[in-house]
C-alpha cells in the first residue's frame, strides 16, 4: 500500500506543492474512506499543510523560519545545516489527511507542501493509505 | 466514519477545549482499540494537545506565539494574516490520539485544543476514527 | 495492540533515542505493512524524528529551543514550566512512521526521539500499531 514519490528541489529552501501527486496515489489505491499519511524520510525537510492560493504565504513562512532559526546561529553540528534540522523539527516529518469518497478532505484553501531546508537535492516522500475500499 | 464538528470562535486568537466533543465521537463510533485523528481544514488554525487544567498555560502559549511571530512583521501576503498562517504551520493541522476500551488515552493533564489564530470565525474540525470494534 | 514504554530522564532537558524500543514493539506485533504512532501522554514533553548520527544535532535543537522559549520569559502559569509546555506544543505530542515488511521505514539518518523539557522524571510513551499482518 506504500508509495514513494521523487522530488527534485532547486534551491536551498523551497516549498513544493505535492497535493496532486498525493491525490493521484489516493485515487489509485481505491480507498473510499480512511486516512493518508505523507512522510518525509529526510532530516532537513518537512511536510506542511498550508494555503495553496497565494505563493506569498509560502515565502513569508520560509522568511520567518529563517528569522527564527538563522543559518549562522551558534551551532555545534559541524555540517553547517543545524538550522535546517531545527526547522525540520518545528514543521514535522509528516502530515495526516482524511479521505472521503476516495478524495483528500482538504479545506478550500489547503494544499500539501514538501518543505526543503537544505537543498537543492533529490528527495523522496512516502505515502501510506489506510481505510475501507 | 468521518464526523465534522462546528466551532465558533469569539476572538482573533483563542484556544478552545474540544476534548469532550472528540470523546463523544469516539464513543459513538464504538471503536474499542485504535486511533482518532482531529484535523482542521483551515490554514490559520491548528490543533494541539496541551495541559487542560490551568488556563494560564494556554494564554502563555498564545502570548509567546505572538512574540515569536508578531502580527506586524515584515510580510508579503497582502491579507495581513501571515502571522496566523505561520503559527498554524508551527502548531500543525492535526493531532492523533490512541483509543483503548473505547476511550481517548490522553494523559492525566492532557486536553485537545482547537487553536484560532485569525478569528472570530465559524470553523470546522474533522474527526476520523479507525480501529477494531 | 497498544504498548506502553517506560522512560527515565536524567536532566531537565534531554532528547532520548527510542528507535530500538519502537522497532521491538513493531516486530512483536507482526504487522507487515501499516503505520506506527508514537505518542507521549505528558504536556511538557514531545516526540520528534531527527538525525540520529551526530549528537550535536540534538544539543543544537535543545539549545535553540531554549533561545526561542527562554525559561525566565514573562509567563503567567505559576508552576514555572511554561517554557516546557510551549516547547511541547511546538514539537508535538506524537509522530507517525510507515511500516513495510515488518520494519520501520525511517530514512538513513532518521531516529525517533523522546524530548524531555521538564525533567528529570519517569515518563511513559504509548505505541500503537495498525496495518495488515
Amino acid at each position: 500500500m506504500l508509495e514513494a514519490l521523487s522530488i527534485k528541489t532547486s534551491a536551498r529552501e523551497e516549498i513544493v506543492n505535492i497535493t496532486e501527486q498525493i491525490q493521484r496515489v489516493v485515487g489509485a489505491r481505491g480507498v473510499e474512506a480512511g486516512m493518508v499519511w505523507v512522510y518525509t524520510p529526510h532530516t532537513t525537510t518537512g511536510i506542511t499543510i498550508q494555503e495553496g492560493a497565494d505563493p506569498d504565504v509560502r515565502s513569508d513562512l520560509l522568511a520567518h523560519l529563517r528569522h527564527l532559526v538563522p543559518r549562522d546561529g551558534r551551532f555545534r553540528h559541524a555540517e553547517g545545516n543545524s538550522d535546517a534540522h531545527i526547522k525540520s523539527a518545528l514543521i514535522g516529518a509528516s502530515q495526516a489527511i482524511p479521505i472521503e469518497q476516495g478524495r483528500l478532505l482538504l479545506g478550500t484553501w489547503q494544499a500539501i507542501f514538501f518543505c526543503e531546508f537544505d537543498g537543492p537535492r533529490s528527495r523522496r516522500v512516502l505515502v501510506q493509505v489506510m481505510g475501507n475500499k
